[in-house]
């Protein structure tokens, strides 16, 4: 069902589905940990869902946003919510797929491209539903993350900053891809989600032909041992960060 | 000067130099970290410096445990500490260059290899005494670290274990390493100074030949924001671990 919330506590609202799609913590942690500078006027985020991270830049930055979603519907709550927050001078939604983004643009044009894509691979032996919103969003039905990072390389300008969240299981993967699209990765962040346990997810961001030299940020620890949220968590989704 | 030191709050001795030849909690975290198990017959430590992996892995195996050590300064030391101990039938050192080892071994035969390297690159425009022990110890001299990829995968068995403790930001290099020399990550742990610092150091494993899959461990943190030992540390070095 359709529902209007606050983005947080934010001063935004978010469009989403109950039923099929609602942005998640990973999103406000990659729109929190890309790179954004005042030199930055160009940003691209992929498979943006109902436009979290394009809404949560535009607290970041004055540059123009655009925002890439193949699924019709969740595009379609991502245009109802950037009209709410009167964005629409900012933020601008397309409705494609991200392998189709060379039609739109030209190469060389970005200085910052974000994207939480589908964690999952699809199993061979796996039934997964094609036509389910759900699983779109999670699986690489439609797109892979060699599609996403060979479409950023084309996209960012030289020195422009590429920001992903992923599954730390895929890490080893992500590196490789990283290094194959002349990516450098130059900070990374693990997020883990109680403290003794392994890591689950992390933030990884790398620079179009950029040099050696990688920052290992300090982890992230999403919930305390009675599963409240940490007081980093805490503050970042109050907007004290 | 040489003194005789106790290993931690082992029941081990060990022989160092304070002027130029001191082990790192560095040995004591990667001979915690590597996998062992009863399987675990034949035992390999690369640039073993006065010993310490060897002595700590035999607190842990019954296997036959060799290291080598290219410095002959250094490598007596370790001899003497394994007499004290009364481990040489358990403990052989080898006083020879990592590359020339498939001169003493077969290929694919050993369980488990572990290596403290340099940490170092040496800059075209460094002035590094060639001769300097500390200096050998410390800096890619004598040995680089695709040298010792290549003898850990020569050297291991077909699922071997092949365990190393690195700085943090050579670790996208070291992951292509591991890649090109077909050690598959299995596990990595960062190493971090403080809470909220950035990581210095990681222990990584992988497998020769082994399946894709990553466990990302809980982060280390080695002191306290008093400088203290963290609880995990201080559980390490007292041996409660």
């Amino acid at each position: 069902m359709k529902k209007k919330n606050r983005l947080l506590n934010y001063d935004l609202i978010i469009y989403q589905d109950d039923d099929w799609f609602k942005f998640s913590i990973d999103s406000v942690l990659l729109a929190n940990f890309v790179s954004v500078n005042l030199k930055h006027k160009f940003f691209m985020d992929f498979c943006t869902g109902n436009a979290p991270i394009p809404m949560l830049l535009s607290l970041r930055t004055k540059g123009k946003i655009y925002g890439v979603e193949l699924q019709n519907d969740i595009y379609k709550l991502g245009v109802d919510s950037i009209r709410e927050n009167r964005l629409e001078n900012q933020i601008s939604l397309i409705n494609c797929d991200v392998k189709n983004l060379s039609n739109y643009f030209d190469s060389d044009t970005f200085d910052v491209v974000t994207c939480n894509p589908p964690y999952f691979k699809v199993k061979s032996d796996s039934f997964i539903n094609r036509n389910d919103v759900k699983a779109v969003a999670r699986h690489e039905i439609n797109i892979k993350l060699e599609d996403i990072l060979d479409m950023a390389f084309y996209l960012l300008k030289n020195g422009g900053y590429f920001a992903m969240v992923h599954r730390s299981s895929r890490f080893i993967e992500i590196i490789e891809l990283f290094m194959k699209y002349h990516i450098e990765p130059k900070k990374i962040q693990f997020i883990y989600p109680k403290n003794g346990r392994e890591s689950d997810l992390f933030l990884i961001e790398g620079v179009k032909n950029g040099k050696t030299g990688l920052k290992m940020l300090s982890p992230i620890v999403i919930h305390n041992y009675d599963d409240s949220y940490t007081d980093y968590i805490s503050d970042l989704l109050n907007r004290k960060k």
